[in-house]
């Protein structure tokens, strides 16, 4: 199997080995990619760098250091995407993130799981599943998202929580496990004006 | 409005547009200055940036790389600071932090949110909040504290907690969301003599 | 005292005090080689770095970057150890980990706690308790394991786990509080065959 063929047969959900050759070369060059991406404080450099890192990403991203993760090129990111400090990403499976999304500090999207069975985890096997973020959505700072979670539009998940099953769409949900608090309604608007994008 | 203006704007409660150019420079230069901070291990060195970029800070302050904070001028911090390893401030609004407190690894203060509307947060809407926190407390290990609390004198604040809501003196806090474990009483001391402090 | 005095003393369990300079001193040692540590991608010479770093280590240890300890000295570790982003172990007392073990990102290993009683942390105290951890065990993202937890063999401990009390051998534990969820069975199975380490 060439790369391109191991990560179709990864999405498949099927156990793969982690040690994989391919696999432990495809993260060396992810490490060295980020460690570049965290070290410069310019822009422009960071921002062709992480083009060049993830798989896809729309207008805008901005990724405050240290952005870490396993592979990039299963990472799919839709416009004005950002995320604070120390965000890190286990890309196995595809993530697949909307526009307008928001990371706090510390948010962790983990795609792979080593398996359950002691000798099938020292054996090396990873089973990964894809990790799926509607548009509008903001992850509140320490979040962590599970493998296999779809989370809708418009969410917002509270600070510290780990999501381990989906979250519907406008709502907000926090806690671990993280569970939802309340839908979000037109109550919650401020009547913020931000179309000159200056503080009014 | 000036960037002086802004802050103080912010200081109100009220929303404002997180993309405002002033701001984002502002924080800029915190990346650049926490991005030389973190590259450093000379004590001397350290101490002059770190004074630099914060508002205010007493004697001695000891802070682990890395550090970060959203712009470093709204942190005022007491004598004798500690912060061990990964901590983040963002500080929209004021962080006030009193003597001899000590932050574990991982700890971070979060006085700035997203609005909950999805489209005032998409239009770059935030407010901010102050955390104050009083002389002789304990963050341990990966606690986050939220927008607009205020935790009082002698609190230990258990590893992984969630503050969400404010904390009394004298008490140990634990938990997500954080609450009330016990008083700390005079049966929690040891009998440690530190005036010479070494080892006994 | 010299240095393996004082760290014989703090093994007992007994007060210390944490600014002691020799101990200051053994964790600006540290701080220097994990600053270089982090910054190479260099396998062999992370390898170097790492093994002169910690008290003793099997055969083919892999840490991700930022690895952050406080003594380095008081860490042995098994054969196979991979820690991946962002592990902290903070090693007052000693942390032995067995062989073939797995640390997801951002995992925090604590044996230092500062005092209880204010007046005696103001004046620097801290006490240490070991951390256990046996073989084939796997601790996922963001777990934090506090002072003195033994954990036993073909353990899973969830993403987001706060660890303050022992586990036993061949389960799944979970939650702040950490507790645990079921037991580990053969129906965790899946039939993958790792011995060509490839995917199938």
């Amino acid at each position: 199997m060439n790369l391109d063929e191991k990560f179709a047969y990864m999405a498949t959900g099927k156990p793969y080995a982690d040690l994989d050759p391919k696999l432990v070369q495809a993260r060396i060059r992810s490490t060295q990619m980020t460690q570049k991406l965290n070290r410069t404080a310019d822009p422009e450099e960071k921002s062709m760098i992480f083009t060049q890192l993830v798989g896809s990403v729309g207008k805008t991203p901005v990724v405050e250091p240290n952005f870490r993760c396993e592979f990039g090129r299963n990472i799919h990111l839709g416009d004005s995407f950002y995320a604070n400090y120390d965000c890190v990403m286990l890309d196995g499976a595809p993530i697949t993130v909307g526009d307008n999304v928001l990371f706090g500090p510390k948010v962790g999207l983990y795609t792979s799981n080593h398996l359950f069975d002691p000798d099938e985890r020292k054996a090396g096997g990873c089973v990964a599943k894809p990790i799926t973020i509607g548009n509008r959505v903001w992850l509140a700072a320490n979040v962590t998202v599970l493998p296999g979670v779809t989370i809708g539009d418009d969410v917002i998940v509270g600070a510290g929580s780990v999501v381990t099953q989906d979250v519907p769409s406008h709502v907000i949900a926090v806690g671990n496990p993280c569970h939802v608090l309340r839908e979000i309604t037109a109550a919650d608007r401020t009547g913020f004006n931000g179309h000159d994008l200056s503080i009014q």
